[in-house]
């Protein structure tokens, strides 16, 4: 069968069959199909979609297309977590040590990715000396010993996701739920979990905009796991404010620490113990939510989350500084409100943007990252302004002094602008929309 | 504005502007814009399809990616017609002709094309000496003595189409009929025409195959034309069994010399009429159907046509064989029918396919083709079929003597399955199924 007519059979609505799957990645990535049909294929998902089986075969063939990471010879359920991405989501630094402190060994291999701030791995390199460019042998010994591990994906891990991901970004095909899905779960598949926990992002500052995409991103994402015999569960939380109060890298790192303190912002903190228990739950280490929550709260307060995220740390060589100063900028601007009222909402895509502008994620994949750029929410959503309160600060970037008056009065203008108020405290909003979860 | 947002936009089904149209034709065609978006592009419009003003202006920006041959210093109207191509379709070498006995100049410029049997290139060099690369100054002095002339496309001639057209052909992008018809147009508006005539086939041996699919495509060259200041007409004409009984390269040209001799198979003469009034009605010489039919006949009865024809092949170099001996095959294959019983139905496309197994048509643009080889339907739709009568004369491929057996006994297989044949005549189908033309 040739790849003409695959395109053509998915193009007419028609079901492709594993053989047709498999020959298109094992094509893709050996160079034998050139990008142009791979474009027009994708561009036919797009439309037409694939069904569960088609899915299963895509994301087992993309997993499959490089090296598949082994975990059996460690003790114990080894469960992952991946959010789709959103504005100050700095979750996984410690939940990842909370869950560990709590029994379930956490690998957790992150793509470093584009957007508004660095990933998970641009917040860790803000950490001196924190490497996360690890082999898989020594993954695995770190796992051993602190239950935890946090490193980059090797060019050797789902090399068939990361061609066609970088086809998706230039071909206007990076919108379609089925290919997001293959390309994250085929990502974390390789790494050689039993479980896995999504947290998938729903507002304004998320790739899904609206509760119904989430959703079915959700399902879609659940689905594939459990066809490839993996206990997944998935969460769909809000993203349109900001999570946490401090938006960049090293900022965010300080925040975790908090968290990792038995402190924290509320919405963190809620956030982390949702997870948390989730995967105590795929983990095998709870029996109820309840139960998770329980415990995850009792790792952050009584040190042992921050003691295994201190001993990832120094397995991974990095020194975590004592104090904030020196290691994210202090040499802030501020924005003030037009108080009094009480913040409304706030644009989380907005201030995400306002973070980019100053350095703190990179727009191609050659860029550096500022990891001292940050802004820090002083009102979140509910809060009172005063008049004459600051609703935020930031940081323009050192590395850019020449044009530093413009990004400043640029930012300043995107944050002013990400900001609602209004005369009355706005209602709650639950941060957990939905779950979905293993009966 | 990038391509990605271009290919963004069209895949969301929004209008593209002109500036976004064109900017994909220049940078497609100067190789700025690469294959994988142009691809994603197509497939997108697959999918949504363009509207009016869209296809106007990328059939503009595709002519006008090239040369385009002003051909306002000859006198009088200037007249082409398109077939959407059918098996056995010889029409052009003698309805060019015709219509330029009555008048009307005949500028007629043709792709070699894939397929069943050559294009219309092919049949003409089956005729010794004869040649279609004639420059365009050399095509203008041939118009203004013959009233016709009948070349192949240069490179410089559409360029964005012929870009576009590998790419679609490569990316299941092929069956889009908006798609279809600025690739179609834009090579007839580049030609100088003031008028075209489209004889859209529809059937099993033509690219549409429903009534509703030729119609759709029929009314969208015509609104493009329109749209382009020239007067279209369209004919939607059954290709539910081959045209005439010759299917082949120099058989063709053979069956056409009949026409022009005032004879020929009556589904070609009915066909040309049709044609033909409708091109002298574009070119203003018959003022109703009736008139241009009855002018195009007399030039058949009375020579005149064919003398059209005699100097036209001069000009351009050819020499007409005399007789059918040494021109094309007469080391012949026999099928025979299944009689008695009545031709119910001749499956155009399965004739087509034999015709290319005997080497009368290519696979691939670099192919040779074999002038000689030919099916030859001794029976057509309605006729009777005695016991022991023939149904099909075909020649196999002198070229391929080493598997002479083989390519034998495939196509007579072929052309075995192509008849069905019933024990009562068949009700008789009109040639011409719909006619959009100028109010």
């Amino acid at each position: 069968m040739s790849i003409v007519e695959t395109i053509r059979k998915k193009r007419d609505g028609r079901v492709l069959s594993e053989r047709e799957l498999r020959d298109f990645v094992t094509g893709y990535t050996d160079g034998s199909i050139p990008d142009y049909q791979a474009a027009a294929l994708l561009m036919a998902v797009y439309f037409r979609g694939l069904d569960g089986a088609e899915l299963g075969v895509l994301t087992d063939a993309m997993l499959h297309s490089g090296d598949v990471v082994d975990l059996s010879d460690l003790p114990g359920f080894k469960v992952d977590k991946h959010s789709t991405g959103g504005v100050g989501d700095k979750i996984s630094l410690h939940l990842a040590p909370a869950v560990a402190a709590c029994g379930v060994t956490v690998p957790m291999i992150s793509g470093r990715g584009l957007g508004h701030t660095g990933g998970t791995l641009d917040k860790l390199e803000s950490i001196p000396g924190f490497s996360v460019d690890l082999g898989i042998d020594r993954f695995r010994e770190i796992l051993r010993d602190a239950g935890l591990c946090l490193i980059g994906q090797t060019a050797r891990l789902a090399p068939a996701d990361k061609k066609l991901y970088a086809l998706r970004d230039v071909t206007g095909t990076v919108e379609s739920i089925p290919l997001i899905a293959a390309s994250i779960m085929s990502k974390k598949l390789a790494e050689g979990i039993d479980g896995l926990c999504l947290d998938v992002k729903v507002g304004s500052g998320a790739f899904m905009k609206t509760p119904e995409r989430a959703l079915e991103l959700a399902e879609t994402l659940v689905g594939i796991g459990r066809r490839a015999g993996k206990r997944v569960s998935a969460l769909i939380t809000d993203m349109d404010q900001p999570l946490g109060r401090y938006i960049g890298n090293a900022v965010e790192v300080h925040e975790s620490l908090e968290v990792l303190s038995g402190r924290g912002e509320p919405d963190l903190v809620e956030l982390t113990l949702a997870l948390g228990a989730e995967m105590l739950l795929l983990g095998g280490v709870a029996r109820t939510p309840e139960e998770g929550r329980e415990k995850i709260g009792r790792s952050l307060k009584d040190g042992s989350a921050m003691q295994r995220f201190r001993r990832c740390v120094e397995l991974q060589g990095g020194e975590l500084p004592t104090g904030t100063r020196g290691w994210f900028a202090d040499d802030t601007d501020r924005l003030q409100g037009p108080g009094p009222g009480f913040v409304q909402h706030i644009d989380a895509e907005a201030v995400g943007l306002a973070a980019l502008r100053l350095g703190a994620g990179r727009v191609r994949k050659e860029d550096p990252v500022d990891h001292g750029a940050f802004v820090w929410l002083k009102k979140k959503v509910g809060e009172r302004v005063e008049l004459g309160d600051d609703l935020a600060w930031f940081s323009a970037p050192s590395s850019a002094t020449r044009n530093r008056d413009v990004v400043t009065a640029e930012v300043r203008a995107q944050l002013a602008a990400a900001y609602t108020l209004g005369p009355i405290a706005p209602p709650p909003r639950p941060l957990v929309l939905h779950t979905l979860r293993d009966a």
